[in-house]
């Protein structure tokens, strides 16, 4: 006797039903199962039958838009709280490869599985670091007051920038981004020291060092680079002893997360001249409050946690649940599963993920 | 009977002599020719005895300062007329990779040896470029306009920049600077064309084509990075036809010479929206006058023929001079001589340059 299963639900936004709901629902047909779209509306949320037909939802980039960790904009309040209420949800993909939202804490506890997106946006972050980087170091917002001016400014005499070629910067975090970066960096001539969890040598970093160790490598770096993720081993990683450590002339690149930084020390050495500058796309609260001192410090450039936006974000996301689907379908193990601060035996196992 | 000759005179500035005068003295001395050092003094030229004394001359990045080469401020003015007036000078170093100055045509004329410092800055004119093209992809000046305001002002919805990683970008010219920015495209997993007199490959560069097929490679840029010399093969080589042949999202990066660019035509092709953007580092009059219209194009972005600035670029220039120093005193040829728009026959080799 054949057994009528209830078809699969699928919690999306708008945009990623329009561009991609017919193909999601054909990889589920020729898996051999039923799949039903519960599209995202900001304004209706779904209904209560709606509700328990969600088995597994894409929060994509559309959705997050300018919603911070701690600031929610409508889209992202109502798609937040469908995932709450959704009692039969098994699996959230998010668009991010950071996982320090809170509302996927509470997920994770309830024992929904939970894969991020990491790679999806790491040669964007990367190309962002760098161009925040060459920006201090070519004094690009000396131009652009000159050029506001109509003013022919070159940069002479005290202004002359060192050469970047040699000099060293340390990474912190080596993942997709942080090798984005050194690959990019090696390629200007840079020395480039990786730091992680392992001493493990890695390709484009000319050495590799553990986090123990980084305070072996600060003093002699000329740029900083965080690309880790936030965890307890990251948090408040650049403190006041470490910021003294540095070169007077050394700058900070932070495109991991506002906590990796003590945000009032580091305003004080950018202050005091511990060190001569930073380009931040995190903070410690974000939005950036606007009587933060960090927006008029000189030698600071701030972008607004954008560094991972491109037009290619959103379709890597789509591509990454998409080769997860099949996976989650046939009982396999999802790639980018995220598994905090948790050992993997305590791992919620107990969850039939086949038969909604 | 033994000869005694007359000191090798050198003409230099303050700054090169109080560095590297001693070891310029001691490399002439260990192949047995005694030097004579002729500082350069802004306010005081060389009298007639020691303007009849100099044999070679460095021309050091500190000398040309903030002189561009029509308008040329005193400190350069007093050097180009010690330079004119020294009846005995054989051999002039120069500090660029360009050798389009009215001056060395002029001492080209009277039969001295004239070589660039080509690939002196070569690093540093290849990470301006970069940096220029990072700061529009990325949007850096509406970041600046933003952080003025204390703004959070994320890269949303028209605002998020296509992803760089599969761009093409087509590099006019494959000396040292253009196979730098080559290099450090490919990092960044673009997809890059040289464009030079021959096709022969070269590394960094995905593809290369001769000049003559420009044209069939333009209309798939996505940047359009000249780094050639100003020849007359590449002067107005961007021209109405070509910028109306590139794509409406493409952008344009300068940082060989002004003359380059029909720079009437790229401004009318940025008003009218031909192409979407431009970084100029260089301009067919330079200082850029006040009431040029590129000062105010907000696609645009602007530096003051300032891409080689770098705190090594000097010490390259010295570098090369102490190289070539020897090859002099020995009658060798010499490194990075500028033969310019004459057969190798009609190259005057009557000059004894070993007997001053």
């Amino acid at each position: 006797m054949k057994t009528v299963l209830p078809p699969l639900g699928i919690f999306l936004s708008q945009e990623v039903q329009r561009s991609e709901g017919a193909s999601l629902v054909a990889l589920c047909a020729s898996a051999g199962v039923t799949a039903e779209l519960i599209v995202h509306d900001r304004q209706t949320p779904p209904d209560a039958y709606a509700l328990q037909s969600i088995h597994l939802a894409l929060l994509s980039v559309d959705v997050i838009g300018k919603s911070t960790k701690t600031t929610l904009e409508p889209e992202m309040q109502t798609f937040a709280q469908t995932l709450r209420d959704a009692t039969n949800l098994q699996w959230l993909q998010v668009p991010s490869a950071g996982m320090d939202r809170p509302l996927y804490d509470e997920l994770y506890e309830r024992g929904i599985q939970l894969t991020s997106s990491a790679g999806a946006n790491s040669k964007a972050v990367a190309q962002t670091a760098v161009a925040g980087l060459l920006a201090l170091s070519r004094c690009i917002p000396l131009w652009l007051n000159a050029q506001k001016e109509h003013r022919w400014h070159p940069l002479r005499g005290e202004l002359i920038p060192p050469q970047l070629d040699g000099q060293h910067a340390v990474i912190v975090g080596t993942g997709a981004i942080g090798q984005n970066i050194a690959r990019i960096l090696q390629a200007m001539d840079m020395r480039v020291t990786g730091v992680r969890r392992s001493a493990a040598a890695l390709p484009h970093f000319d050495e590799v060092v553990s986090f123990d160790m980084i305070d072996s490598v600060l003093p002699t770096a000329d740029w900083l680079v965080l690309a880790c993720p936030l965890t307890e081993l990251t948090r408040n990683l650049l403190n006041e002893p470490r910021l003294k450590a540095m070169r007077r002339s050394a700058r900070v690149i932070n495109v991991a997360r506002g906590e990796v930084i003590d945000e009032t020390v580091l305003i004080n050495a950018l202050r005091e001249g511990y060190i001569a500058g930073a380009y931040l796309d995190v903070f410690a609260v974000e939005p950036l409050p606007a009587e933060s001192p960090l927006w008029d410090l000189p030698q600071v450039l701030i972008s607004a946690h954008s560094a991972g936006n491109s037009t290619g974000h959103q379709r890597n996301v789509v591509a990454q649940f998409k080769t997860n689907l099949p996976r989650f379908l046939q009982m396999q193990s999802l790639l980018n599963e995220w598994k905090p601060r948790v050992s993997a035996a305590e791992i919620t196992t107990s969850i039939d993920r086949r038969q909604p």
